[in-house]
Parts: structure tokens; C-alpha cells; sequence
């Protein structure tokens, strides 16, 4: 069956008046902006951290620095081999959680969903609390006040979803590409000058590090190793965002598959490339770096550093050392690493609704979410999605070391969750394919997703055990909580669908139709109304009244006479005013009398178009309906009467229903042109 | 036409689970001080402000306050002879709303109106500022803190009465008695100490007042004019409420008219000899009295009182002066004067729904606020009257004098148009009636609402030269407001109406109903909503589904085809998952091809109960109807589907039904007893 002649004549027939949803896949030159700015802006916090963490023994462990790169280079190549079987294997975007859901169950499916949605409010947090650190290295009258600016920053991108953004390509792709291209020109202006000696010193180059107390050199193998462990366990903040391609590849142009896995790879490639040249370079400049709570243990010849000394992100000063003769240079890798920020805390916005929506589909969120377009359920989202990444900026002042303990667990809950689910998928495969060409390349992929996990695994355990106390206990709670929401949801869906579950008995057709039309008053919408029930030819028909006046009502009786319609009146006298009760005490009594038939009521309702007319309009028709829905056997039908307002509402409607929809990109879809005038079929 | 017999069967036949709404009257015992408590707890202030006033020029202008209490007194009597006339011309409870609509029309009406809103307002705001000051003389601790405790209170009070209370004859009745018991007993004891030479002097009697610059002695004639006037005019606030009396004459026992009046001559009596008591106990007492921002105007053997001198209401130095040897007398009259103000301060939460509906019924507010239990205009009136309240006592630091300067001029204006309908309505009387003794008793109103009228129109000039610019030009502008936005919304049903005017041409019955049943799932609501459309025998019927997935879409039509309803479905395509779009479009198409036809949408929805489990259902439903509403030509049914849970949300609706909602009990109405067992016919 396919769209019907009718529906499709409409669909092709008419001037489109307003934006046409459409599909546009995007090139790999544009998906990857896309889908790579919340991957990519790690680098602007991740070296940062390895480096915080090596200083907890003193500056001379940052020999260490270039190796733990390397060693999150490493897992971050297993990770995108990974996710490239994946997107082979799953080209329909639904990404880990479709992976764990079909390979592991409906638990792990959970498990996964509940993990990106905490990742979700930390990307924002973290994204935006390093961008308004690097604000703050570029404005100086922005020291002190991160927090303020970060939760300003998330309430503008809350507006801005709310409203609704025109996003297209180049929204993404001028700053994803400026980005790359300031970071690795830095980088290699930066390593040539070092190549030539003449590489300047970072403004925290003359600095020394006091050890944490009970970290002072010689450490101990075991300190060493735990030293090492956190270091790294925080450098993995890099690999945040690598999965977001796997949720976009029906985006990509055909074939979807092959281009999302090279996509993959570049990104992989760009973003060990800027991690590992960063490192690298902040050790060529003597960078010190501490955890900004601790700067007292900077020492400057044996003294403390002066008490408004302010820290600025490693990635400024670098840009600072770099372009110490050319301050524009500093400016631009400041600015552009800022705006990279906000638009990876954006895809959380863009995500966020995403996900939503297939977890609908399975029963896991609210079923609203799921169909395009629903207004209130979007904007709940995104404001939900605001208000958690406010609460923890604020509680944790705005502290990217101090979110990023919360940030790594989700993320690698899913990759592992992900990987396991992977590998079952291959192992399942084998089962049925005979072809041996095909088992080759099955072996292949289970063994790089088997490395993948081996690796994924370690990080794991090593991320619990360094971080559980510092803070990854609020995000296992918060799994734990949104786990024992959705299970709620599924149960009541579960239930419902049981109770609802169409069975042989279920049959019994009604024998008679009573209909009744609501009457306040005899005028176009009532006799609408009640020309519409009269149409439908009912076993019985008659007007009904609520008489709360007695001129009023003996007024009525006549005009009704008068009209001669044929049908007859029945008055209701309610002396307490009182409209909903006596009406649906009629319907219980018609319905009682007539356990077979079927009660229709009918409501002539006007349709106003300004906001304010609806607080004038229908109120007692809203209450009635709502309240006769609880009546068995009664069915009530609105016959609306168009009032002229009520063109400004449609328009309304219509604009909204066109809108372009935060994560509408990464799926695939955008408002096509206005005013197209699409040719009559 | 009465009751249906049906209907009749079910109001009297089936035991009540909840309580029942029922007429309960009013005798006087009771209604007296349902009715008084607004008019007598002015009797807390209104000297105040006489001595206030008076201080200006010294403390020897008290010599002036017994004649001021006279005038006031005069006044009163005319007003409430004058009431006398409207409680027996107009008994149906519109007060003087009515009176001034049906005599000086709508302008008239929507005047008055929008005086009496404000008044609302204002009584909240001063009885509760007033009251809140009785509470620092009791409680030293509540010193300077007269705002916050006023704001707390009004938030209780609005708190209360959004949750509904319980009211009963008695919730009024013990403390209005006891306040009474208390002022006179009080008055009585102290003139009889008076009369014995034995009388205290008040904590204030030692000190002088400086006249305000400009006014020392001697006054010139214009100047004591002035003063004089000024004192009137805010003694002139005892006047408050006697109106309610007026609104309230349907609660009453028969014979209501007579009832009434005889009610309201006891108020003003009780009013006027608590009034002229407290004054004359005032001046015995030797009190010394100022407007509170000027205490440095106080001076004690020439020098200014303390800074932390802190001046007790009048009320509260008499109980000080007449039982300064018996402290619980002190507190019972100060704790029951504060009770009273409150209890005062809630009859505007009660009257201001009642006012609200009956400008509802004549279309000059919204229509919901008409019908009874409309539970969202209630809370929305309540929480209005709240806000405004506590934005007045706010900005003006709960002070009662300061009030006192915006209350009088909405009372006096309706007071004046209500006065001059009475006289425009006996004239029209007259034209008409032929007996003689009826003519006579007619000019005795006529007269007797003539003098009304010339003391209320001179008080009104008295208090407009004296107070606009002191804070009345306020309660004017807030008229204005009011009056607009009463204009406009009147406007706005008299356009609505003359748009739905039914006319001849409007009678073309539609010759064919196309039914579609919308189809999400093949369930049980599914199956009824056929059922019930098949019931209804359509010209043509079929089920619509909206399919956003191709596997789940196979499914649903091996299932269709297997239950063989003899329906046909329509699958419309929706590769964006958008479900209201394409369906709003096969309704307009099927229209456009039968534009003589009517489409009828059934929509089968679930009724479920708990407030979360509304999140989880029926939203696509809903949002469906809104958009169908706009589709000229269609009608919409919900074929509802009870769930189990839909019992909690029913008994959560009946028992909001049989809720005593504000005002209720000066209409006469009360809840009857719970459980009670009703004969069945």
C-alpha cells in the first residue's frame, strides 16, 4: 500500500507557503564539522589535565607527559577502529545503544541509555566551563567570574535551541575548520621554531612545583603507577564525542557506511595529531601547570606565586609563547578554541533530542518524544538538559578538572558496553556465514572490537578506581537514577500494552447511537454542530441545556421553537451554576439505560486564533471533555467553528510545524527552501 | 420544561460518595457577622488615621475628633439607609454593580466593577497591614519587621484559600463576636473608669506633638477647613464593607430583603457605637497620635521621644491604658482585633470569585469564571488578588495611613453611581406605579437614597481634593486599567458574537460523513474506537495509519487483515516521522473532494490517572485535535479507553467537585455531610 492518490496529490500539488522538511546528506567534508567539534574540543582541555595530574608529584614528572599522550593515542585508535565495525555493522544510527540493545538486552540497552544522557549535561558542563576559562584568558576582566559566564553561555544556547536555529553545514564547518586550522598551525609554527631554537618560554616557565604532601620524590613504584593511572585515566577526556558519528550515518551522503567510517578515521587522525602536538609543545615551552585549587603550590625562587597570579589554559599559553611577538596570532587560537567550545556543548543540545526520540520508539522515554515536532517535549529537553549542566557549573564553580572527574565513566560505560555488544554481533554472524571471505573479514572485525574492548576495559577500571571518590560517584548515581526512570516507563508502557491487548471478546458492537449536542446558546456553532450530528443520523438526537437562569433559558426555548430544527431541547437545571456535573449525569443515565448503545456528545467549540482569546474561549468545554472521558461508553466529538482569528493560529502552527529542529542536521533533514513553488502533478 | 426524569433519577437516586453541594440560608445571628467582619475591623484604623490627620496642626486639634467621628457616623447612617433601599429593590445579590448597570448602564457598571476590584485589593492590603502592626504591639520581636509579617500572612491567607476551606457560619461567627465583646466591653469599662475619675492615661499622654511647619497655631479658617477635611476624609475609612451586606442578600434567611436590611441597621449601629467610643476613650486617655514617619514630631518637656519609641495602633494604647492593671485583658483585645483584620482580609479572597463571576455572566471577564468550579480561574483570581496585594504592602512598607490614601476613593465612587442608580430607579418606579401608599414609600426611598447621595458625592469631592495626590491618583489609574481591559474583553465577545449570529443561509445540512479512525496500534481503544465509528454508520469509513517505520507497518497490516474488520486502512507515509502533518492533510483532501461532506476524525485515547502517567499518553492525540480544530469541515471524536489506574484520577475530580470553593457560603451555598445516604426514589 503506498501513499494514497489523494494524500499524494496534496503532498506534490500546492504551493509550498512556508519551509519543506526535506533530505540533505551531508559530503564527508561537512560531516565531519558535524559530527567532530565536541571530539576535536577536547584537546582544548584533556592535555590540561594530564599535566595537572603529573604535577601532583612536582614538575619533573612531566616527563612523563608525551608518553601517557601516547598512550591515549593508542586507545583512542582502538576506539575509532572499533566504532568503524560499527558503523559497517549498524548503518542505522541508532549507535551504542541500539548495539548493546540488540547484542546484550534490554538491560545494557538501559545501561547505555542512561550513560549518554549524563554525558549529555556533561558535555555542556565541561565544554562550557573550559570555554569560559579560555574567555577569561582572553579578557581579563573575566578572571574570577567563569561560573557567571558559563551559566550565561548555557542559557544563551538554551534560547537559542528553544527558538529554534537554522543550522546548515557552514554553521558548523567555518569553526571546526578554523579551529583545526589554528591549532595545528600553531602547533607546527611552534615546532619549527623549537626545531630552531628560538621557541619562547611559557609565561609559567620560570615556575616550580611543590609535590602534594606525601608525593615528594623518589616515589615509589606503586605511586608511580597510581601517578601514571590518573594522569591517564584524565587524559582519556580526549575520546569524549568520537562516538557521535556512529549515531549520524543515515546523514551521510551514499554509500552512508563506507564515508561515515572514513570520516571516522580523519577525525581520529586530526585529533591524536593536535592532542600529542600540544603536549608536546607545552613541554618544549616549560609550561607548570596545577590544579587551579592548588596554586599555592606554584613557587616562584622559593616563593609562592603572588595571590592574583591566574592560570590560563594550557592551549593559551602556548599561544601565548608561540605568538609572543604577534598578539592577533594569540587572539585568534583563544577565540576560535572558545567557539569550538560552545558549538560542542551545542551538540549535546542537538544530541539530546535524538536520543530522545529512540528511546521513545523503544518505550523508554516519553512516546511524545518520539514523533517529530513536538514542541513541548523538545523544549522540556533542552530546558531539562540546561538546568542540570547550571547545577553542576555552579556547584562545581565552573571547574573543568573538577567536571572532568565526573565526565570519563559514562562515556567509557558505553564504549565497553558497546564493544561486548559488538563482539556478540560478530560471533552471531559467524554462526550463519558460510562464505569464508566473509568469516575472514568477521574475524577481523571481532578481533579489532575484542581489542577495542581489552583497552576500553582498562580504562574503565582504571577511571573507577582513580576517580570514584573525586567525583564519578555523582555520575554512577545519576546512571543509576535515570536507569530506574526509564525501567519505570517501560514497566507502565509494558502494563498498559498488556491491559490494552486487543482479545476475541473485545467485539461487541454498539447497537445504538445517542447523540447529544452541547447548546449554551443558539448561534453558528451550535447549529453546526448540531447539523454535522444530525449528518452522522443517530438512533436518537436532542439538544441539551444547562439552565442556570430562568430568562436566559425560557429566551433559548423560544429561538429554539423558533428555528423549528426539528430536534428536540432538553433542559438541565443546574441552580449552582454548574455545567460539567448535570451533563455528565445525563450521559452516565443515557448510557445506563442503554448498556449496549454509545453516548456521542457533541461540542460546538469556537476556534480563536490570539493567545489571550483562548483564556475567553471553550474553558468549560476543555473541563467537560476532560471530565466525560472518564464516562464508559461516551465519545465525545468537538465540531469546531473557525472564527476569522483563528488564521493567525494556523499560521502559527504551520511556521512551528516548518521549523528546523535542534539534531535535525545530524539526521539527515533541513528545511528545504521558502516560497518553492513545487510544479502541480 | 424540568428536570428530565433521568436525570432526576440520578441526582436523587444513587448514594452520594462525597459531599454534595446544597442551599444552606443564612439567619441573621450568623449572617451578621459573615457579612461584618470587613466593615467592623475598620474601626482598627479608621481613628487612627482621624487623629493622624488631626496631629498635623498639634495635639490641640483633638478637640476636633469627636465631631469628626459625629460626621463620620452621619455619614455612615445615610449609607446604610440607603443600602436598606438596595437590599430590598434588588435582593438577587448583583449589589451595587448591579444596581448601577441596570440603572446608569454598562459604563456605569464597568465603573463601578472596577472600583470594587480594587477595593479587593486594597482591603487585602490594608486590613492586613493594619493587622500586622496589632501583631508588633502584642509581639515586641515583630518590631519594623510589619511588612514581612504582612506578606507572610497574605501568602497564608492565599495559600488557604487556593486549597479551599472549610467555611461555616461558626469560622466567622466566634471571632466577629468575640471582637465585638472585646472593643465594647473594653469601651464600656473604660468609660465607666472615665466617669469614676479613675481612668489611666495613655503610655503617650506625657507628650506633646510639634505641628507640622505651616500649620502652628492659630489656624486661619481656610487652613482649619483644610485640616478638617483631610480628618473626615480618612475617618471616612470605617465606611468600608458596609456594602457587603448588598452582595449578600441570597444567603439569607426568608425573608431575605427584610433580613437583610435588619441586618445591615445592626451593623451600622454596632459600627458607629464601636467607632465614637474609641474616640472618646482616645481623647480621655489623652492619646498622642502622628503619622509614623514623623514621630520626631513627638516630643516629650521639648525634646524628642527615643529613636526606638514605637507608636501602638489606638486600639491597642486604650486596652494598654484601660487594663494596665490586668495584662491578659491587653493581649485579648489586641489578639482578637488581629484576627478580625485577617478575617476581614479573606472576605476579599471570598468576594472576589463571586464578583468574578457575575462580571463573567454579563461577558466582562473571561466566561470560565461564571460557571462554578472552574478550578483555574479560581486559583487564578486568588493568586491575582495576592500578588497585588503584597506588591501595595510592599511598596508601601506596610503602612496603614499611607493605604488609607488609595482605599477610600474606590469605595466612595461606587458608593455615588450605586446611589445615584437608586434614585434614577425609584424615578422609573414611579412612572409606572399608580397606588398611592406604594407611591409614598417610594419618595421615602427616593429621598432617603437623595440624601445618600449628597453625603456620599461631597465625601467623594473631600476625599479626591485631599488624597489624589497623596496616593489616590494610583487606585484611579488602576480603575482605568481595569476599566479597559473590561471594555476590551466585552468588546471582544460582542465581535465574537455578532460573527456567530446564526442567520437563515446557515442551515445547509452536509450530505455525507467520511469517517477515519485513527489507528496507532491494533488494541483494544483501537478496536473500540471502530467499533463505536462503525456504530455510528458513515457513509464511508476506513482506519488511518501514519507509517514512520516499514517493519512495524508490515506487522500492523498482517495483523488488520487477520482480525477482518470489513474496514479498510489507509497507510499514509511519513519517512520524517512527523504523525499530525500527513493526517491533517488526508482530512483536508478528503474535504476539498466532498466539500458537501464532513469528515469525522475518531480518535481512540486512553484515560489514565496518575499525573505522570499524563506525560506518558496521549500527547500526539492532543496535539492532533488542536491542529484538526483548524481544518474547516472536520470533526473530532475522542473514543476514550479507561485504564485501570483512570479510577484515582475520577475520585480526585469528584472530590474537587464537591469542594467549598471561596465565597461559597455568602451565596448560601455549603457542602452537605459526607457518606450521607439519599433515599433512592
Amino acid at each position: 500500500m503506498g501513499v494514497g492518490d489523494v494524500s499524494k496529490r496534496i503532498l506534490l500539488g500546492r504551493k509550498l507557503r512556508s519551509a519543506q522538511l526535506g533530505e540533505t546528506l551531508l559530503p564527508k567534508r561537512i560531516a565531519l564539522p558535524v559530527f567532530a567539534s565536541d571530539a576535536l574540543s577536547s584537546v582544548a582541555y584533556a592535555p590540561d589535565e594530564i599535566f595537572i595530574m603529573l604535577a601532583i608529584a612536582g614538575a619533573s614528572q612531566y616527563i612523563w607527559s608525551w608518553k601517557i599522550g601516547i598512550a591515549v593515542a593508542i586507545v583512542m585508535t582502538a576506539v575509532i577502529m572499533s566504532y568503524r565495525q560499527t558503523v559497517h555493522a549498524y548503518p542505522s544510527g541508532g549507535g551504542d545503544y541500539e548495539v548493546a540493545t540488540v547484542n546484550l538486552g534490554r538491560t545494557a540497552g538501559i545501561t547505555v541509555a542512561s550513560a549518554l544522557l549524563v554525558d549529555y549535561v556533561l558535555t555542556v558542563a565541561v565544554s562550557i566551563s573550559s570555554g569560559a576559562n579560555y574567555a577569561s584568558a582572553a579578557i581579563p576582566a573575566f578572571q574570577d567570574h567563569e561560573a557567571l559566564i558559563a551559566v550565561i553561555l548555557v542559557l544563551v544556547l538554551m534560547a537559542m535551541n528553544l527558538r529554534g536555529i537554522r543550522e546548515s553545514g557552514t554553521f558548523f564547518a567555518i569553526p571546526t575548520y578554523l579551529f583545526m586550522f589554528a591549532i595545528l598551525g600553531m602547533c607546527a609554527y611552534g615546532l619549527l621554531q623549537a626545531l630552531g631554537g628560538s621557541l619562547p618560554q611559557a609565561e609559567s616557565a620560570g615556575l616550580d612545583i611543590t609535590p602534594r604532601p606525601g608525593w615528594e620524590e623518589p616515589l615509589s613504584t606503586f605511586g608511580l603507577i597510581v601517578l601514571l593511572a590518573r594522569a591517564f585515566s584524565s587524559g582519556c577526556a580526549a575520546l569524549t564525542g568520537v562516538e557521535a558519528i556512529s549515531n549520524g550515518v543515515p546523514a551521510f551522503k551514499r554509500p552512508k557506511s563506507k564515508n561515515a567510517a572514513t570520516t571516522l578515521l580523519l577525525l581520529g587522525l586530526i585529533a591524536v595529531t593536535m592532542m600529542i602536538s600540544v603536549i608536546v609543545l607545552a613541554k618544549q615551552i616549560g609550561l607548570r601547570y596545577v590544579d587551579p585549587h592548588e596554586l599555592s603550590r606554584l613557587t616562584m625562587n622559593g616563593a609562592p606565586v603572588p595571590a592574583g597570579y591566574d592560570q590560563h589554559a594550557v592551549i593559551a599559553q602556548i599561544a601565548e609563547a608561540v605568538f609572543h611577538n604577534f598578539s592577533p596570532g594569540f587572539y585568534f587560537v583563544v577565540t576560535v578554541t572558545g567557539i569550538i567550545l560552545v558549538l560542542a556543548a551545542n551538540t549535546a543540545f542537538n544530541g539530546f533530542p535524538v536520543l530522545g526520540s529512540i528511546l521513545a520508539k523503544d518505550g523508554l522515554a516519553p512516546r511524545a518524544l518520539g514523533a517529530r515536532g513536538d514542541r513541548l517535549a523538545y523544549s522540556n529537553g533542552i530546558v531539562f538538559l540546561a538546568l542540570m549542566a547550571i547545577i553542576l557549573i555552579v556547584a562545581f564553580d565552573a571547574e573543568t578538572t573538577k567536571l572532568i572527574q565526573l565526565y570519563i565513566v559514562g562515556v567509557f560505560v558505553s564504549f565497553n558496553l558497546s564493544q561486548l555488544g559488538m563482539i556478540r554481533h560478530w560471533t552471531r554472524a559467524l554462526e550463519t556465514e558460510r562464505d569464508s571471505a566473509v568469516r575472514r573479514k568477521i574475524y577481523r572485525s571481532r578481533t579489532i572490537n575484542a581489542i577495542g574492548l581489552s583497552f576500553t576495559a582498562v580504562v574503565l577500571v582504571v577511571v573507577l578506581l582513580t576517580k570514584f571518590l573525586a567525583g564519578a560517584w555523582i555520575t554512577v548515581l545519576a546512571m543509576g537514577f535515570f536507569f530506574a526512570v526509564m525501567k519505570g516507563i517501560k514497566g507502565h508502557y509494558d502494563n498498559v500494552e498488556r491491559e490494552l491487548a486487543a482479545d476475541e471478546t473485545d467485539k461487541a458492537l454498539p447497537t445504538r447511537v445517542h447523540a447529544i449536542v452541547l447548546v449554551s446558546k443558539l448561534h453558528k456553532p451550535t447549529l453546526r454542530a448540531l447539523a454535522f450530528a444530525k449528518a452522522t443520523r443517530p438512533n436518537s438526537l436532542e439538544g441539551v441545556y444547562v439552565s442556570v437562569d430562568e430568562k436566559e433559558t425560557a429566551r433559548l426555548l423560544e429561538e429554539w421553537d423558533d428555528r423549528n430544527t426539528g430536534i428536540p431541547l432538553k433542559v438541565l437545571h443546574s441552580p449552582y451554576r454548574e455545567v460539567v456535573k448535570p451533563i455528565v449525569e445525563y450521559a452516565t443515565a443515557i448510557r445506563r439505560a442503554n448498556p449496549r448503545g454509545v453516548v456521542a456528545v457533541y461540542i460546538p467549540e469556537y476556534v480563536v486564533g490570539r493567545w489571550w482569546e483562548q483564556f475567553l474561549h471553550n474553558q468549560t468545554a476543555l473541563r467537560l471533555k476532560g471530565r466525560l472521558l472518564f464516562t464508559p461508553g461516551v465519545m465525545v466529538t468537538s465540531v469546531p467553528y473557525q472564527l476569522r482569528s483563528s488564521g493567525i493560529a494556523l499560521e502559527r502552527e504551520e511556521r512551528e510545524e516548518h521549523r528546523v529542529r535542534p539534531g535535525d542536521l545530524r539526521r539527515g533533514r533541513v528545511a528545504q527552501d521558502r516560497d518553492r513553488q513545487v510544479p502541480r502533478s
